[in-house]
């Protein structure tokens, strides 16, 4: 297999997302100090930005203007670290370390945590109401609502938490990350979509990828937990199996997970067929999901 | 002063959100059961419903459709029972009792009380931004998601946290509230008059009137948490005292609190002149809002 280097060509679409946040978490005098701290630490940590490269891969996909999808790109990662924090919280996953560093409520503390989160959920809504399109302001506050709600992200995020009580069945894993992590990555997508005002064809296909794509990228997330290094992770590893969650490579094997990796790109890949070269980044980002070694 | 009769116009009008909160709270079986029966059992309890009940009355003094503006109402609602729940958590106020009866981490538990939050300030933004009228969708979220954000709801309930360290000042205690308790007040003034398509100045007026009415509001509540009975508040009482926060009581005196909060509530009202007749149910929610015993 191929070291997974990050695709050159999304380098520069990263800077601009990162600039995006960075600006859109400046916050006025009735801010308060700490908060803004808080937010700024987990959003402006360095992170892969999967969800926003998504976004603006899957504009280009439909002849989008990227520049147009910095709004949601930024919108969806906002919404992908507060989850981050919440599911580090002691009440939660209980995690201390994140991305390398203490996580929020280490750094902060408790309730710092809990508001800051709280606080980037809506300032995701308020970046997307403010698209000038109105039309595709509210068609995205839509798209990324349902997405992050009690049937989705936080749904996903209650089984899993109850998943070590759960039988060990790769169906019950399956649902729970659909929903956990695959409901924010097909958002992406269709916010991309959205943005560039796609037809159903072409959104739909775009979620078929995002479908593939999600549960792969879950199994590629379990692999590396589970034979990974925790410098490389950036946060505490084997932590799944020690706490008796179901993971791909404790129901499936560590190569049958391998090899339904594997196969869920392929698929994920040809899902974008009617694109053509259009989907080029799409594919690498694909190709990037299987092959990350952190 | 006459007793706090909830102005009984408004009960059918509450009746129509009750029912409508019901249905927004139907969740799919994607839905953890647990996380519905959670979020169902905050958003159902018996409740005054003061900002859906502005919201209606906001729409009805700019000449708008009442059943268009339940979304709204709904949405508004939802933000202002997420905050109830994360404010009661154990690293917050560690409430045990509300609306008299156990708080949400107590009937349930912690991760399920914080999942339960977060799963409804996405929900408020899909019921906004599924309101036919892609323009009305659009600057419902913007003017709900700004009100929520960092520098309002959830910047206030920060500073409150903080503020028993803080200098007892009249300006720190009305900057918390402004934001605290005044912003979703006002937002949901300016959600019934975007419901109603207002113009600017309708939508200022209504602003001014909620601005003072927040503070009143939380002048009021002050009170009747310094005097009030348990019973009746249907939560610990005298908390606030016990735990050296800053109250208008304990800043201003109880007499003066009084007066303060007979003043702003007669400039509330003065701010609707521009809305005639219209603004009756205004004017009764402001005054219901002074005398209220609970």
């Amino acid at each position: 297999m191929a070291t997974a280097l990050f695709p050159p060509e999304l380098n520069s679409k990263r800077q601009l997302v990162d600039d995006a946040l960075s600006g859109y978490c400046e916050f006025d005098s009735d801010c308060p100090q700490r908060l803004a701290e808080a937010i700024r630490y987990v959003v402006l940590a360095p992170g892969k930005r999967i969800r926003p490269l998504l976004v603006l891969a899957a504009t280009e996909a439909c002849s989008g203007d990227v520049q147009q999808a910095i709004p949601a790109a930024c919108a969806v990662e906002l919404i992908h670290n507060y989850s981050l924090i919440h599911d580090d919280l002691p009440a939660m996953d209980d995690d201390g370390l994140r991305r390398g560093r203490p996580t929020c409520h280490i750094q902060f503390d408790e309730a710092t945590a809990i508001l800051a989160g709280d606080a980037m959920i809506p300032l995701a809504f308020e970046i997307l109401s403010s698209i000038d399109d109105v039309s595709v302001a509210a068609e995205s506050c839509k798209v990324l609502a349902r997405a992050a709600g009690a049937s989705r992200l936080v749904g996903g995020q209650v089984d899993d938490l109850a998943a070590e009580f759960a039988d060990r069945d790769v169906g019950v894993l399956e649902k729970i990350h659909r929903r956990k992590t695959g409901a924010l990555l097909t958002a992406s997508l269709e916010l991309g979509a959205v943005s560039a005002n796609a037809g159903t064809q072409q959104r739909n296909r775009l979620v078929e990828y995002g479908q593939k794509l999600g549960l792969a990228f879950q199994i590629a997330d379990d692999l590396l937990d589970f034979r990974g290094s925790q410098t490389k992770m950036g946060k505490r590893i084997g932590k799944d199996a020690d706490r008796g969650k179901m993971t791909y490579p404790s129901v499936l094997g560590e190569t049958e997970s391998e090899m339904r990796l594997h196969q869920l790109a392929e698929e994920s890949i040809a899902a974008l067929e009617i694109f053509g070269d259009l989907a080029t980044p799409l594919e690498n980002l694909a190709r990037f999901v299987v092959n990350r070694t952190h």
